[in-house]
């Protein structure tokens, strides 16, 4: 496979296109930005990190009967996936009140759930990603119903298994972050990436931050967060 | 029927306690606030026009299988209503983009939405009433699914029965805020007030707008939407 010219960068990755067009390949970087973009900064060591956990979590989906666009690993930092194109929702999974959602509604962080709390934001920089509703999705055109039962069904069967797998390496799955695209074949399909930059990871006996939150919020050492994440997982 | 001690005195409206426990008296005012309560004033006659508005409608609406809290007219101002437990959210339905949901999304007000919208959002001044959605409701207990089933049939019955009834009168629904409350026998009924401060309404000719948005947005002669509504209504 060839790499070609640069299709897009982002805040966390780049992407390339190759000479098979139904392929890209993602560069992971080690640049940090919180708060809509207006927190700045490097979290060295970040993007070898987040790109073998994604790669490592988005195969054991695989094999748990869920579709991800990952192909293969070409090295630590670089990875095949298959083009899609992006449904332009983020979709948040939650166990635990935590983050924005606290925030808006006045809880205490950590309070549990009554329920899995699902929330869907549409992509959109400018505006801040507001978060909508299914009504607000069919009704501009965003997303189908179809698409967004789909989506919830993988969203929660995602849930499921990472909340397990996670736990087995002391790591509490408090929420996530999901992103879902549409492959040549019109498959809807988990795209994006899962990892501390997506996920909120607390270690589940002292409660630590072990995510990019170490960095949204300036804690000590977010790099060692990291790099824990990953000796546990990998 | 006595009217007792004064209960509440929220934005727009006073409650009173009766000599029956499970009835109140609303009593309608002049204020008005927008804005989270930012802005404030006064728009002389609303109170009146609210008041008799909400009336027909709700018994309008109790005639097409609606249970509402309405019980009785006392006067221009002052209603005997069923008392409920209000359940803490507020619905609104949107049948084309106004408002909160165009500046949010970024759509053109007046945009056609491909189907109808139903919001909720959580009652909570102090956290200006923020958008949830169904697991939100659910996971932290504002609400529970058979409610919200309940909610969402009655809103759309509301939002069918509204928009014939309000063509009649060549006024648009574009959107609307409806409360409910739990009464004394347990029923989820409809409550709170239908009026131009909780509809937005234009004038199906020219567009203008016949509700609380002329003072939301220091438009002229506020009064006047309201009387006109009025005149055309009641």
């Amino acid at each position: 496979m060839e790499k070609r010219e640069q299709l897009y960068e982002g805040k966390a990755k780049k992407v390339f296109a190759t000479d098979d067009r139904d392929l890209v390949i993602v560069s992971y970087k080690d640049d940090a930005t919180a708060l809509n973009g207006l927190k700045r900064g490097t979290i060295v060591g970040k993007g070898s990190v987040n790109n073998r956990m994604s790669n490592l979590l988005m195969q054991k989906l695989e094999e748990a009967g869920v579709p991800t666009h990952f192909v293969k690993e070409l090295s630590d930092r670089e990875t095949v996936v298959k083009k899609v194109t992006i449904v332009p929702l983020e979709v948040i999974v939650r166990n635990i009140a935590a983050g924005s959602m606290a925030k808006r509604l006045g809880l205490t962080e950590g309070m549990p759930l009554a329920c899995t709390v699902f929330e869907i934001c549409y992509k959109n920089d400018a505006l801040g990603d507001p978060m909508i509703n299914d009504t607000h999705a069919i009704a501009t055109g965003f997303a189908t119903r179809e698409q967004l039962d789909t989506i919830y069904g993988l969203a929660g069967r995602v849930n499921d298994f990472l909340k397990d797998y996670l736990a087995k390496a002391e790591l509490k799955l408090v929420d996530f972050k999901l992103e879902f695209g549409v492959d040549s074949e019109g498959n809807l399909i988990l795209a994006d990436e899962i990892s501390p930059d997506t996920c909120r990871l607390w270690d589940a006996k002292t409660g630590d931050h072990m995510d990019k939150d170490r960095f949204r919020r300036d804690m000590p050492d977010p790099e060692g967060a990291y790099v824990e994440v990953a000796r546990r997982l990998l």
